[in-house]
């Protein structure tokens, strides 16, 4: 149940075949997700290794096969402290694969373990770089009522709404997800060092680009594509109507999943998209995080997943991670061996079911000792 | 077709005791209405008088009788320089008999004749009395832009955003109409007796009330359904969760006439009306006078008289008025004589016409004399 560290995994060919792949397409790329969902990875590497992909991308595909070298991917990777995680592993995020044949490769991630526990129940908070106050202070305020109702908000790590909806959910003790549009460890805005490294401690920093890579116009546009998929719903705070955050919306929309808008002074440039996407696109207007969650937890595209009624949240958890749960304290801190005796497990399986209740906002620490987080509504 | 001044009219039984039964009923009372729409006026006047109208109203409508008196009503109304509209009236505004039984009985009309025709193509735009500059700004540009596409603009002369959108589209030459909850000879707030001024001297005051009659709650509400009524769509341009100008939007909405409302900073209590009207009563968002002729140009509820594609203005107007246009100069001044000797009709008809022209911004008068307006788009 512990996350496998990436050195390890590389020997795997399915892996090391999905990290050599990555470095010969562009993120979002159909045809190569097609080949490798209908081919399995190793297979595809090899007809591409030996000129037999029946493809007018085999030439381009197989001229970028000298640049890649799995043992610097993941020597890279695991500098920068992330590991990997592929399809078929317990920490997938299998929300992503709506994408169908757009879906990420792989994902490299630093941070929290269990990414799928912690995006469980996420929103997608996106908007202008060079945003207002107005806006600013809207992010923020809404990424906190999110955290406070125990969802996880997801953004892109940019200047402006992104930056705003990152820290506003940390502010109140919640879990946030940055997806970068360059490599898991290239800091890019170099100024939001810091940011990520809070990021990492609070949620997790996700990239489907190879280590090392730039960001560039094109990354940003299919990174949106993660960010809409991860999330059950994205939320545009502010945005001109030419902009990123509205080809977020986008690709939400063509997951079927809610798009939502804040609404704004319509003197505002900066509200014009979002306006536009409710007057046109037919988009919610949301105009706090009360009104995102009567939203996402009750018409969440995710039917499985979703939230209804009645339901709790640990509904969502799986057996071990529910064990671990129960043998949480109620009222008081417990040290993680002491609650791996009670549960009878082993202590790397409970850590990580504790990382996985933390995100889901079921368990709080204190020292490092656990006991289970008061009741919510 | 010229219009027929009080005094000569109260001579006519249905008009006398619409006159009388206005004051012993209140605005709205359905069972009235429905008692006028089956009897007719003399006869509901005739049995209330005799004790014999079969309601349990009957004792409270009787006791008000000897407040009645006609001539004085009539004589007030006339020195405030208002004139009576009936139902049956060529200007009588047809749009407000989907009221049914709660159409007024009567209208006071102070201002340039022809009140059909000034409201053929009319939105109403309410608001808070206690607004903000940016609600001001917003429905005063929205008031110029509608009169600069050659709608009216219907609203309540209160304070606040229903100023700002009577003073806006008169800024352009618009046309506008302020329906009173008092009567027609009373100014409230006393504050906008010049507003008032304006208002007659670029549409029309409007009043269902007798003279005399001090503005009350219950008085605001009822209002709120004749300025629904005559206009094609309701704008809301900021409103509190609870306000008088979400009883318009709901008036509106009961005669399925569209509900239009202005996002505003989610940060303002006086937006959040609106925000709601959009999110949970399914108003549409407009953000300018663009937005609302998209909507009440396509989609008003009175289809009839809507105005589709390729129609252009005159396409409404009846035949006397269709001519006097034709009888207009297209690029120099004549009088009004000259025109009705073009036109072949009497000067007081081509007169009315002419107020009816200009109010549809067909016809524009410089010194007394007229010609066609400029072509619009």
């Amino acid at each position: 149940m512990t996350a496998v560290r990436a050195p390890d995994r590389a020997a795997d060919p399915d892996v090391h075949s999905r990290i050599v792949l990555s470095r010969l397409s562009e993120p979002g790329d159909e045809e190569m997700g097609g080949w490798v969902e209908n081919l399995g990875a190793p297979e595809v590497l090899g007809r591409i290794r030996t000129g037999r992909l029946a493809s007018n991308m085999q030439a381009h595909y197989r001229a970028r096969l000298e640049s890649a070298d799995v043992e610097v991917d993941v020597d890279l990777a695991a500098r920068a402290g992330a590991r990997l995680v592929v399809p078929g592993d317990d920490e997938w995020p299998v929300q992503v694969d709506d994408l169908g044949a757009a879906r990420p490769l792989l994902l490299w991630v630093s941070g929290l373990p269990g990414l799928d526990v912690l995006t469980r129940r996420a929103v997608a908070l996106v908007g202008a770089r060079a945003c207002t106050p107005y806006g600013e202070h809207v992010a923020a305020e809404m990424a906190a009522g999110l955290g406070d109702r125990g969802w996880t908000v997801v953004s892109g790590g940019a200047y402006g709404i992104d930056a705003a909806a990152h820290r506003g959910v940390m502010a109140v003790g919640g879990s946030t997800v940055a997806v970068l549009a360059c490599g898991i460890d290239v800091v890019y805005p170099a100024a939001h060092d810091s940011l990520f490294g809070a990021v990492r401690a609070s949620g997790a920093v996700v990239s489907e680009l190879p280590p090392g890579s730039r960001p560039m116009r094109t990354r940003f546009l299919h990174r949106n594509r993660v960010i809409a998929a991860l999330a059950r719903g994205t939320v545009v705070v502010e945005a001109a109507i030419r902009s990123g955050a509205r080809n977020t919306a986008g690709h939400a929309d063509a997951l079927s999943r809610p798009v939502m808008a804040v609404p704004g002074p319509v003197t505002s440039v900066t509200s014009a998209g979002c306006h536009e996407l409710v007057r046109v696109a037919g988009a919610a207007l949301v105009t706090d995080a009360s009104d995102v969650v009567d939203i996402v937890g009750d018409l969440g595209a995710d039917g499985s997943l979703e939230r209804r009624g009645e339901r709790r949240p640990h509904d969502d958890l799986d057996p071990t991670t529910l064990r671990v749960l129960e043998a949480l304290p109620l009222r008081r801190y417990a040290p993680p061996d002491s609650i791996a005796r009670v549960a009878g497990l082993d202590a790397s399986t409970v850590l990580r079911a504790l990382a996985a209740l933390s995100a889901a906002r079921l368990a709080t620490s204190r020292e490092g000792a656990w006991r289970r987080a008061p009741a919510q509504h």
